[in-house]
């Protein structure tokens, strides 16, 4: 796995976006032509885990909505509050996420993968694009996971953060769910 | 992503298959046995972001049908009038189109990708096939993606024509959704 | 695309497995924990095809089940009849339709993946193996096709079958569904 | 297919995670946000093969849960007395297995894919790890299958143990389902 080449002990949150971030961008449709997105089990591990922790804020900013991003997320313990979903300008709902959690754009690590995203990845700390990002969040992203978008960038991103706070999983207690 | 050889400054409108160019060949079955399409979040910011501006229409021909279809490009801006589904000679649709909308075949781009596109592919402007298409449309298409059917091929055609046309958002007021 | 190293004009029948052939070896499960199969696009275009002409009779054996694959072969133009699903022995499902067609098993090309086919494949005048078939399926059939299960293999096949017999589609009126 | 370096014949059971090891990592979520799992057909005939046997137990160990895993793998023959789900720490599960078959854990098989499943793997006789496996779980595994999670891995470990101890089938009659 790479590495992400900073410090990282001092961020305090994370946000992602959903489609083609937490999903991959090729998704099946229901029959209602809604997305049917898809998720990362090792991704699911990791979300459940940090979530347990107070040192790390998790949260997601996207233009999609839907149940299954509410439900999903919510049962892996991220807070409902932190769920910004149909957002047209994601400036607005990351400002809206500091206000309410007194944390600082540069405290905050922002996943995403498309020109919706560029706005809000040039204001915080730090920036991570997954691999099949399209070229212009490639070529500003502070970091670029080595897995694609919905098939473990969140686990990449997660894994090292905590590992730096000393919040990752080291004991076979520690393992469960 | 490749570039089309060719000017895109004067075409009026865009038509796609479904099967195969914005879903992907190999799709999953509904309990019923019916196609559950595949969509491609890349192509549907691209579609979303073109069916704003006057310059483009965007439209489709189909063999096959679906709410699918009709609920996930209308909701992306695309005019129902202009998706032709369950057609047996695309030729037909491609008439109606033009009539429709006073537009000429050599101002259509049109992408395809296996026999029953092969008709219209000859009788448009420019002719577009994803990377993975039958030999036939690879064969007498002006230019082929990079990207599979299903995997962005819409994207990559509707970001080089936008471009050209100066209307791809290059704000960041014009990334929202 | 490989071609098949023999003469096909005098094959009057093409017999599939579903899973692993028609359909992908990985798939989706219902809810219910039921197979959600998949299907490509191409497949259903040659199969849709050659179900128009009488020089070639299509089935289908499988230890499988489901309205599914009745809906979806049925809509390409399948007979029922020959239809063979939940099948424990393929070999039984072979002579059922021999019997009911008057055809001889050197006349029939069958395609399958896995141990179950195994005894049919060696019954039938021409066995062919998607590319990713079990070891003991490539190791005996008479051809093995570049697609993999699900992924083309119906299509690779019927278009070599329909061009020596003359009926795969050449005019531009043919190329409709 | 790369062969375990040890022997198998004594081994009683076999122990599946489902996540990342029955099923892909990654998978659709249903429209209610619930894991639509993946299943492998190839895995399935080796599964319904090997619980006509009596010479071996089949089991599930997950911290999943779902009719999916009950109707799917009762299906194949499992008996759902084996098939915990939920499990927080799989360490208890796998003591109560024994219990309840008098098998000791150097007599069973685990195969899992992430850090849950570490704890089992260094108690069991022998640890199988898909290829897409964590680096940790790949690190400690006595064996890595070239097949990743949901695409084949129990296919790989049922046929290597089966064809160990005489009961993968060899005969025509014995290829049914």
């Amino acid at each position: 796995m790479s590495r992400i080449p900073t410090s990282l002990s001092h961020y305090k949150a994370i946000l992602f976006d959903v489609d083609g971030v937490l999903s991959c961008q090729t998704t099946t449709l229901t029959p209602d032509g809604l997305p049917s997105r898809t998720m990362n089990v090792r991704d699911g591990y990791a979300i459940a885990t940090a979530t347990k922790h107070q040192e790390l804020i998790l949260g997601i900013i996207t233009g999609g909505k839907g149940e299954q991003i509410i439900n999903r997320y919510t049962a892996l313990g991220m807070n409902e509050r932190f769920i910004y979903m149909n957002i047209k300008h994601k400036r607005e709902a990351l400002h809206d996420f500091c206000q309410k959690t007194g944390i600082t754009p540069n405290e905050i690590i922002y996943c995403g993968d498309d020109l919706p995203d560029l706005d809000v990845m040039r204001l915080v700390g730090l920036s991570v694009a997954p691999a099949d990002a399209s070229p212009e969040v490639l070529s500003i992203a502070h970091y670029i996971s080595p897995k694609n978008g919905g098939e473990g960038v969140a686990r990449d991103i997660l894994e090292q953060v905590m590992k730096e706070k000393g919040i990752w999983p080291t004991t076979a207690q520690g393992f469960g769910w």
